[in-house]
């Protein structure tokens, strides 16, 4: 059994309030459960928790919809302050069918409701947006975590996405810091020598997709730790995963 | 700690022929690599050893191009005879554009190249098919293993898809048996009492990206265990991960 990863997940965060500590959050989480980082491991952070931290809430009582948005809610039976707000976060629409919104977000992602969720804090809605810029906040934590541990722990901030074709959502990385999130196999030879085309592996997504399996919606778990797989070091970023627009052949 | 699962690849499986036992192939490699199996396990297999052991594999030398095929391929510098497959695969072409051909397979799947790999056996070049029906593939092995073992054991059948939007290839469950490949959340409520909306996860594609990362492509690892995964029983199947054509908005 040479070759085995662990996938831990750290639940102990408090409710987290803006301007908190990333790092502070990790290292209480960490302790709180009793765990401690090893060199090779790669933390992985909700988006919320991230989100929340930068404060990108926005209290839907303090929204004003437009037409379009208004329009767009009362046909399809949605809150038309949630549409506004999704409406804000995109820069253009991609397919805005049966009441659901495909969009693509300023950072490039394509995806429903610009990926703004609802939330509830002391009792009121809010619409929680992406981190303004999830490669930054990647990086932010994972150069704290080096200044308090002196470790160097690659970190993905993950979110939950739809896809075209299958049911579902999955995790994914929309921030990394500190590894290579895609691995390129073009050109090397498979275990029978065989060239491998169009192998380029998105392994930052594939951890994060791992790393839902422990953080599980319901009981809110916002972070985990992937142990024991050999990631290939370097600056990384979550925007090298999103595909070119001239390249790409579903926007 | 309470929360943590491992994923352990098991790499010692023979080359595999035409019309081996699927369950005798996983025994074998588990017996080699010390495993053993328990409650609570899940078995991820790639799809290459099972469209093998059925024998999916087309010696390209006995493929006649038709002209669409060779105009495409000789436009695009591509072997007319792959092409030929590709087609021959599809049951409908979503994009054929730069040399890429995305389409629908019977299965319904929509991927690059259908699906197909290319493959050197003995020194000659083949393409390899998708099994012909992943889901009864994925039974026949966790009926095996319980016939064997006395465990119930779901299966995954695993292959590496691209997306829209996002470059980079992932592992998903083309085939499933014996657990749910989605998990609904819709109408529960998370950690904060809030309602979540639209939350159905792909748990079975995050299961096969989990494994990925044990299986790695060039040590050719087929096989991968996920343990301590609370997965829900369930008959299961990799066709309720296809989107029905009437919710797709991408095809």
């Amino acid at each position: 059994m040479a070759n085995t990863i662990s996938v831990i997940g750290l639940g102990a965060v408090p409710e987290v309030r803006v301007g908190d500590d990333y790092t502070q959050l990790v290292l209480e989480a960490a302790s709180a459960d009793d765990f401690s980082f090893q060199a090779g491991d790669i933390l992985v952070v909700t988006q919320k928790i991230v989100s929340k931290a930068e404060g990108m809430l926005v209290d839907l009582r303090e929204v004003q919809p437009g037409e379009f948005a208004k329009q767009f809610a009362a046909t399809w039976d949605k809150d038309p302050r949630q549409v506004e707000v999704v409406l804000r976060e995109s820069v253009r629409i991609v397919k805005m069918e049966r009441g659901i919104i495909i969009s693509e977000t300023r950072h490039g992602f394509i995806c429903a409701n610009a990926g703004v969720d609802m939330s509830n804090v002391a009792g009121y809605d809010y619409a929680c947006l992406l981190p303004k810029n999830s490669d930054a906040s990647a990086e932010c934590i994972r150069h704290g975590l080096r200044e308090q541990l002196g470790l160097e722990i690659p970190v993905i901030i993950s979110d939950s996405f739809g896809r075209a074709w299958r049911n579902g959502i999955t995790n994914i990385a929309i921030g990394v810091a500190g590894m290579q999130p895609l691995l390129d196999y073009r050109g090397t030879t498979d275990a029978h020598g065989y060239l491998m085309h169009a192998s380029i592996i998105a392994v930052a997504d594939e951890i994060a997709s791992a790393a839902e399996l422990v953080m599980n919606k319901i009981d809110g778990v916002p972070l985990a730790v992937v142990r024991g797989y050999k990631y290939a070091p370097g600056v990384g970023s979550g925007q090298e995963i999103v595909m070119e627009a001239s390249r790409d052949m579903f926007r």
